[in-house]
């Protein structure tokens, strides 16, 4: 079995990046499992940005991969497309601005991601499984792999190292490469949450009218309800919940607010 | 009196961004006090970067200013050094992903602003005075006026906006305004810090080898002893502190990454 771990997808989450670096340092291998350390996006990791031109882990698309194109990560998206073609398993390793604790994000519907997220949250009680089959605005990396989990850890600030998430994050990885190799199943029904609907800042011609709202700030995986705030806007008015009760997920994240998400809903279900 | 209040020096602090452009759109104004708006600098805000190609808040030194540059931030400092020429009160807003609450730090060793300072310091609680003259890198825009303050909040990640951190500073501004127009005086003395060295990331060849120490996470302002551990190396090594009992303040600040400082130590005096 080959094991795709990478980190630096986004080049400002720091956390992943530097796990794989000090695996790679340490040469760490594992019987059984061929290990491809892989610093994903090398030109942001080196400007700790996101991204250069467009973000990489919406960058594999098949109009992404087929067109001839002066972004910089479409390019790139090819070249690691090719690299993860014989990968059997790809960790993905990705901090976030929000609580989010670990969430182990799952965006394939294969028995063996499936399998390993389940093992992870029984096994780890800060530990969810989110799932989050793509987007619109491209397909994430994980699209061109046959089995992968997305280790998402928060809150970390982008730019930043947080020992106490490094080390969890490090953990739970290391949890997976034992799962792996020694396909560990696990028969039983764990709980998870589906990704179903994104809301918006309120904005004017595009620009921010308001913030995450004092009382939903920090509260991801914690039940919203109609009527409890969501929105402050700059002029103090408060914004209310008005659908139906979901759980808020990425609430705040950096990244987002370009993307036209200041908090996605999920649902929980039994996986 | 001519006041500037400025956001955006680094684009992806986002509340001073979002506090110059509220009050632009209210075209708030004061009675004796003429005020400048100034996003400082517009191409960094519109990509949510600190800068496009070196710190503007290093750019005013005299070598900077001079030279014909390939440098966007050198260009600008230029053009805010004129603009900024009939300033008599400059009010720079920032923030940090350190845990300081409320600073006011002083570049300007004259009188009306350490008693601006005073003021904020003596009716707020979390309000705390930090004095930073300078670094090697480049001096600061407010180099170029006679008399200012920042205000530099947080924790609070780069490219997101905090409602409650939000609405202290513009507490905090309008207050600052205030004092200027009433020209209130504090003859009392007050606690304050100043920034007398730094201290750098384990490093080898230049890349990190540590993370700040999870026991000194969020604690600045908090004195700082020998032998209280400092770092963490990814391989979990401690690092403890050595040096006279000091207080840290700007612990883990994203931009600081890159300038090779973890925190900075600041003595405590009276002002």
């Amino acid at each position: 079995m080959k094991v795709t771990i990478a980190g630096g997808v986004h080049g400002n989450e720091l956390i992943g990046v530097y796990i794989v670096k000090k695996l790679m340092r340490e040469n760490f291998w594992l019987k059984d499992i061929a290990i491809d350390y892989l610093l994903a996006n090398p030109k942001a990791i080196k400007e700790c940005r996101r991204y250069i031109d467009y973000d990489l882990n919406r960058s594999f698309s098949q109009e992404a991969l087929s067109e001839d194109s002066h972004i910089y990560e479409y390019e790139r998206a090819k070249v690691l497309k090719k690299r993860l073609e014989d990968t059997d398993f790809l960790i993905d390793l990705h901090t976030t601005t929000a609580n989010m604790g670990i969430t182990i994000v799952l965006s394939k519907d294969d028995p063996l991601s499936a399998n390993v997220a389940k093992i992870l949250a029984r096994e780890y009680e800060n530990v969810k499984i989110l799932r989050w089959f793509g987007t619109e605005e491209g397909n994430f990396i994980n699209s061109c792999v046959k089995s992968s989990i997305t280790i998402e850890v928060g809150p970390v600030c982008q730019g930043v190292l947080d020992a106490t998430l490094y080390f969890d994050t490090l953990k739970v990885l290391q949890r997976t490469l034992d799962v792996l190799r020694k396909e560990e199943q696990l028969q039983k029904s764990v709980e998870c949450y589906d990704i179903f609907d994104y809301k918006d800042f309120p904005r004017t011609n595009g620009d921010l009218d308001g913030m995450i709202h004092p009382e939903l700030l920090g509260r991801d995986y914690e039940l919203l309800h109609p009527g409890d705030p969501i929105f402050l806007r700059f002029d103090e008015e408060e914004i209310f919940y008005d659908e139906v009760p979901s759980y808020p997920v990425f609430i705040n994240e950096a990244a987002y607010y370009e993307k036209g998400i200041a908090f996605c809903l999920a649902k929980k279900s039994i996986v």
